[in-house]
């Protein structure tokens, strides 16, 4: 991913495409993660929302509304909303985590502490919920306050799941369409719907949505092994230490001998992780081919991303969706 | 509060009255608080849920759709979400707090640990909105929503707020309205709204879970100096310890000498805490009269919660919340 590509990036595309609704809808985020009383809040947010994400969510709103042919203003609303979501699991996240790196960052934890990441996470899980009341429509409200429930039930599952050997894939699906998928499944879902779109186009929103938050997670959990961390702005290996049980071990686990499982057993379940033990771990996945299995998933679900959207009306944004699914897995190309 | 008067508390014979909608209260949040891949959650949120608070807040929301001619199902379901915001803010006020006792039991965050609290405090704030968007009413939704906000900024300001002695009575004021009072008057208002109740009503029964909370907050924050740890479940001088500046505490700088000052500053600001100092302090707030000045103001805040309702119409409901209000403040009578 060089600098030479830059122009050509599908989210930028998008991006241009949507200009001036992304304008409007960085200006509501600016203005509703303000705070009359607690000046702590916008600090907080600001460093975290000024820190440079791509605001793909939001955009996958704007987009799915914009595809099938919303000419009002809520869309902004709505994807605001998502992106609020979005902070607010991050601050959290980052508590959970005990992180002390986000995007090339510190963390909020880092830089003030829990206490205001678990707080300030909260206020904008309420100015999510005020601003996806605000266009009236009883449906949308639905699909994001149940898209909150299924990432945080994904996230505590997570917990239970991470450093439990026993964890296999359909558990891991589970845990990523809850900390990943539902939100990019309910993002561009409730794009459909506010647009009034045919049924058959809303589902075929959410499965997009879907697929591409899958493959997207799968391969943020593969760019942990083998990402360039001036890229990804994560070390190597942090997945690892932090004894989290990604798709990449799962594969290596189910194919592990004996004396391997005691090599996992360790250093995830029991977390006696020596000097040496992330070479270890690299070489067992490379030796069981998890890597490339790995990969080989995240495309799977990429194609599948693109496929759901193929049966949509022919539009500029169609393309650039189907775009987009092919650059989030061309990070792992 | 003996238990020879038990069968007379004001609470109680509410809750007498409401019995079989607070059943169905209890029997929607067991439903809901449940968790088909999470057995994590449902084991936190029983901790908490079944450790036997008083269910104020939800009876407040029964009782005023009741007061107001409410013949819908729809009173429980707010009912259940305010319990839900109560109980998701608690678990994460106990991360915040670094808390180790609530109602007499060890908290979550000791039991299980930081992270349970806050994704299962998430996963609850999501069903809480769940639950809210059920009854279809918008205006609802706005009042929750927005409560929701108000708590969250309440808690906020209160980290900044702490351990600065510049913090007066009109900030204390701002924060008690957000994390306690926000959630009462909301609990009063949605049920005035769900039942159609005329505005003069609506306002009237807002007022009341404004007053009710504000009156519910300082008498907790005076028992925190003077209560009897077998009936509060705390320890006296938690917050002298924790370094909050509450109401008591606010009053005594108010009229503090240089020397006392210097006390304060040390051991609320600076935190530099020695043994015999919350003796000194609880000098201090005798010597200034701080613990009757703040039990005066908790007596006023409850004569304004039996005074907003005076104007509404005759009803039995109407006499015992006029009761709940004296009987809030009665514990530091």
């Amino acid at each position: 991913m060089g600098l030479d590509h830059a122009a050509t990036k599908p989210h930028e595309q998008l991006a241009r495409h949507l200009d001036s609704r992304m304008n409007a809808v960085n200006g509501l985020i600016r203005e509703r993660m303000a705070s009359r009383h607690a000046p702590r809040i916008p600090e907080v947010t600001a460093h975290l929302v000024e820190a440079g994400g791509k605001r793909l969510r939001p955009m996958l709103t704007l987009a799915s509304a914009d595809l099938c042919g919303y000419g009002g203003v809520f869309d902004v609303h709505l994807a605001a909303t998502v992106e609020f979501i979005h902070t607010a699991t991050l601050l959290h996240d980052d508590v959970v985590d005990e992180s002390r790196q986000r995007r090339g960052r510190p963390t909020a934890n880092l830089l003030w502490d829990n206490k205001s990441s678990v707080l300030v996470g909260d206020y904008l899980f309420a100015r999510a919920f005020q601003l996806m009341v605000e266009p009236g429509n009883l449906r949308v409200l639905d699909i994001l306050s149940n898209a909150a429930a299924v990432i945080a039930e994904g996230e505590v599952l997570q917990l239970s799941a991470a450093r439990d050997l026993a964890t296999d894939e359909s558990v891991y699906l589970q845990v990523v369409r809850g900390k990943t998928a539902a939100l990019f499944s309910a993002a561009t879902e409730v794009g459909g719907v506010i647009a009034e779109a045919p049924e058959a186009h809303i589902k075929a929103l959410f499965e997009y949505g879907d697929a591409l938050g899958i493959a997207f997670q799968i391969v943020d959990d593969l760019l942990d092994y083998q990402g360039d961390s001036s890229a990804t702005g994560k070390n190597v290996g942090d997945d690892f230490r932090e004894r989290k049980l990604t798709l990449p071990v799962i594969k290596a686990i189910a194919l592990a001998d004996d004396e391997e499982r005691t090599f996992w057993s360790r250093t995830i379940e029991k977390g006696r992780q020596e000097d040496g033990d992330l070479d270890r771990a690299l070489d067992l996945l490379k030796k069981h081919g998890a890597l490339e299995a790995t990969r080989a998933d995240a495309l799977e679900w990429a194609a599948k991303a693109r496929a759901a959207i193929e049966t949509l009306p022919d539009h500029p944004v169609r393309k650039m969706l189907a775009d987009i699914a092919d650059y989030v897995v061309a990070r792992v190309n």
